[in-house]
């Protein structure tokens, strides 16, 4: 079987992507990507207001291009993307910001198709603290509220920007699997946004899994980056915490709109802002149409065909059906 | 056939109720009186997140009452209600404040189920003007977008608190029959409120239906007003529109905060408050429980059980049919 046969044939999830939805062009090459379904980020520090526009204009969006593109709210919905060569769009925030100070809105959010939130992006906010934060106190009172309803209705707890404290008691008050869905090994790489061994295991320990990172400045100081260093990102992964718990999540941020770059970079000290703007693209894996170069670099290292489709997408699926379901 | 044989047997539609959803007692009472389906007003001069907010606590709340409430998306839901013995509710607005300024919100509250929205409350808002606003200049120009987007993505609009020019001009510019959930004939009952001859005959000329509205101060000067009362005001409907442009909408307010009836009474003088607030309820007709006794009072009157059935809620659900299909 070829590289090209076993991507074609197989479930392959992107477990996070932060690019503009709203350009043709990404849609298009996300699909080219043969991506089956799209942890697709449609908001983060946004007001309920401002979500719903984000929300209103992907279902138009995808409406627009019916013929390549649905939103799915469950894994048979995943299967039935991959049946007539769709991609599926997972609708995710990246923040609880949408939510206000009301967990009613996690439930109007969920009949919205909203599967995957983020607990909190790089600072501090209503539900716990992000990895930039200068301290990391843990979850707050609302924040353990926000965990249980999120438990109760079926949305995946994502903990990739969380801090340290906030990342280890949100996964054990969860009593449901949580995803890291875009952080590399800090034991490889050393950077607030990769995560500690403890967490990892923590994470991997309970049922969860975790997407590597393609971020370039995540990922190796020799840039520009190469597919095979996103490869070895995911087998450092893979040797922490086994190829049951390991998925991908690039977080390609195609076409992003200058004003969000500058809500995405806020916060951030210049330099490190003036650094990460001048990071070439990783080579060979610089949009979701690339996604097939990963699992041929899987192959190439030297992965079964069945441990690539895990890694490709079935940690995911396995990972969605058990939080989705109610 | 009995009274009770044809209400039984029969889809039941209440075209507007503001009462108060969180409250068991309400859907138990709904429940009782036999509505197949409900037109729920859930939202009025809310913004985009207050009305997240109440969707999710209604969709909690019809959780909390899966065995007698479920919420209704198109006509077939309204059958497999009925199938059940379930009320299905229908999500309404009866104002615009909840979009903004955004018709992308439309498409999102399309898929949280709003089915119904009425275009203003009393006064003047973005989209146009109410019945008690100083002056009526019609549709706005957002007005107009607004209009076009509910027709495009299949969401009821409703006039009635809508002043003379903003529901004419709303009947000539929808391309799908609109609805006046709950006024009388100002020719039978003059009141703001209440509708021109003009506009009931646009509205049922265009395949419209008007809902016959059972708060005591637009029914009758003789108060209290009796289940009669509201039989006469139905029957007057239907001489000046025909049997198949009428169905009821009594806008029930049960249980009400009262910090949501002074929303609804702001901006009203006075003495209109005060004379509002003393009016006592309709006799035998005072909440949704009673809504066999209509059915019974059209019987008495002469009407026929199969337009009995069409004023009860066979003409709500042809009309939901006809706009819902997109």
């Amino acid at each position: 079987m070829t590289a090209a046969d076993l991507h074609r044939d197989s479930i392959i999830i992107d477990g996070l992507n932060a690019s503009w939805f709203m350009s043709d062009g990404v849609i298009e090459r996300i699909h080219r990507g043969g991506a089956t379904a799209v942890n697709a980020t449609i908001a983060a520090w946004h007001n309920p207001e401002d979500t719903l526009d984000m929300i209103g204009r992907m279902y138009h969006q995808v409406d627009r291009h019916s013929s390549i593109a649905m939103v799915v709210r469950n894994t048979e919905d995943i299967h039935a993307a991959k049946a007539s060569g769709k991609t599926g769009y997972i609708l995710g925030f990246q923040d609880t910001s949408p939510i206000s100070d009301k967990l009613s809105l996690l439930r109007a959010y969920y009949v919205l198709g909203v599967r995957i939130i983020q607990l909190t992006y790089n600072f501090e906010n209503r539900v716990g603290f992000g990895c930039q934060a200068p301290e990391d106190r843990g979850l707050t009172g609302f924040g353990r509220e926000v965990v249980a309803e999120m438990n109760r209705l079926g949305i995946l707890i994502d903990l990739s920007h969380c801090g340290q404290r906030t990342t280890l008691e949100a996964i054990d008050r969860s009593e449901k699997p949580v995803a890291i869905t875009h952080s590399n090994a800090a034991a490889q790489f050393p950077h607030p946004r990769n995560k500690t061994d403890e967490a990892l295991k923590a994470c991997a320990d309970r049922g969860g899994v975790i997407g590597a990172l393609s971020f370039p400045a995540m990922l190796t100081p020799n840039l520009p980056a190469k597919v095979d260093d996103y490869v070895g990102a995911i087998d450092f992964l893979v040797e922490r915490v086994g190829v049951d718990h390991v998925a991908i999540g690039p977080d390609f941020m195609e076409e992003m709109p200058e004003e969000v770059v500058r809500v995405v970079l806020s916060g951030l000290p210049l330099d490190v802002v003036t650094f990460m703007q001048s990071i070439p693209p990783v080579q060979g894996f610089s949009t979701a149409a690339d996604l097939p170069n990963v699992t041929a670099g899987l192959l190439a290292r030297g992965y079964s065909p069945a441990d690539v489709q895990k890694i490709m997408g079935g940690n995911w699926l396995r990972l969605y059906g058990e939080v989705w379901r109610t």
